[in-house]
């Protein structure tokens, strides 16, 4: 089984690499890293530097995509040749995914025409606007569409989907694995839990800010 | 401030990601990426491939060292010019850190000796046998090193870390804007919450198994 990562400059790298890091756990299947075309892609900040080994058009029919955010997705928002590789995809994949702003790369492509979805807790409008049912949740499926919330949430979305490419002992594994039993220190990871100052400042500075 | 993280061949690649998605966040603060030589590592599966943009030679004295794990951690501790980097880098940290078996470069550059610290539950012994204190927890920080436990720890470790450079203001803010609010669909990411035969079969078959 084949898992197709778009990675593009200006991607937020934790939304590939929390999902990477447990599929590429899940037995007999490939993680491929592509972009629109083939090389280094540089992170939002510009202090990372993935390579993609693939162009998109060498991966045509992965049976999983996953498209993570990262300020770099509005390029790929009106970039033809990405959009078209979804669509195309999609029709024959066993999952189309997405962390953080991702979605929003889904919902230009048309795959989220009134399809409940989430994405970064900044991008809910934006999500709106492009056509999809907002849903203030970390993990939404909706059929074969998954897409997850901020960043970190990818993790937990990608164990929910070993689960469900496998069984839950594997998923259980990956997750020992892994070791992940999150110990944050702080209750401040979601708009209803952070101090409401710092909700608003975000909000008001967020890219999607009116 | 500089924040050099370490990569190789052989990284587990969430090590490094999840510290530099959130240390990248503290302001000025610029993350710098470094090997034995710059250019391409490749992941512990071969999947992924992240750039060195600098080697450790460029990079003598950062104020912040993190070291991730993965098998080929083991080249790193046989490996001299990464030994004598390490201590001579250590004398003028702020912090020396480490994630997963990260921590077993740091105990093979002597940094370790009679120090509490952590790795992944796998190698435990491994880090006794090179003169450390093993301590069962997520997080531990001993003086100015702060080791985590498996792969997600670093994440936890990094808003640790984060609000020991700035304040608990500022690692919150950064909590939220990765929506880092952990919801794991399982509860099996430690060895005390994992289904006893699944931790078995890992200590079994781990590389540090005797």
């Amino acid at each position: 089984m084949q898992l197709a990562i778009l990675v593009f400059d200006g991607l937020t790298v934790l939304d590939a690499v929390g999902p990477y890091e447990v599929l590429s756990r899940v037995p007999d299947l490939e993680v491929v890293f592509v972009g629109t075309d083939a090389g280094p892609k540089r992170s939002d900040n510009g202090m990372l530097a993935l390579i993609a080994d693939r162009s998109i058009a060498e991966v045509p029919t992965p049976e999983l995509v996953l498209i993570p955010g990262g300020h770099g997705e509005l390029r790929m928002r009106d970039d033809d040749r990405v959009l078209e590789w979804l669509r195309h995809a999609h029709e024959t994949t066993r999952f189309t995914t997405s962390v953080c702003t991702g979605s929003l790369v889904l919902a230009a492509a048309g795959l989220l025409d009134g399809v409940p979805a989430t994405t970064h807790w900044t991008g809910m409008d934006e999500l709106a606007r492009l056509g999809a049912v907002p849903v203030h949740e970390r993990v939404v499926r909706a059929g074969k569409i998954i897409t997850a919330a901020g960043v970190s949430s990818g993790i937990d979305m990608a164990l929910t989907l070993a689960a469900a490419l496998t069984d839950e002992e594997t998923a259980q594994a990956i997750q020992l694995s892994i070791e992940y039993d999150p110990q944050p220190p702080f209750a401040a990871g979601s708009t209803t839990t952070a101090p409401a100052h710092l909700v608003e400042h975000q909000r008001a500075t967020s890219r999607f800010a009116p």
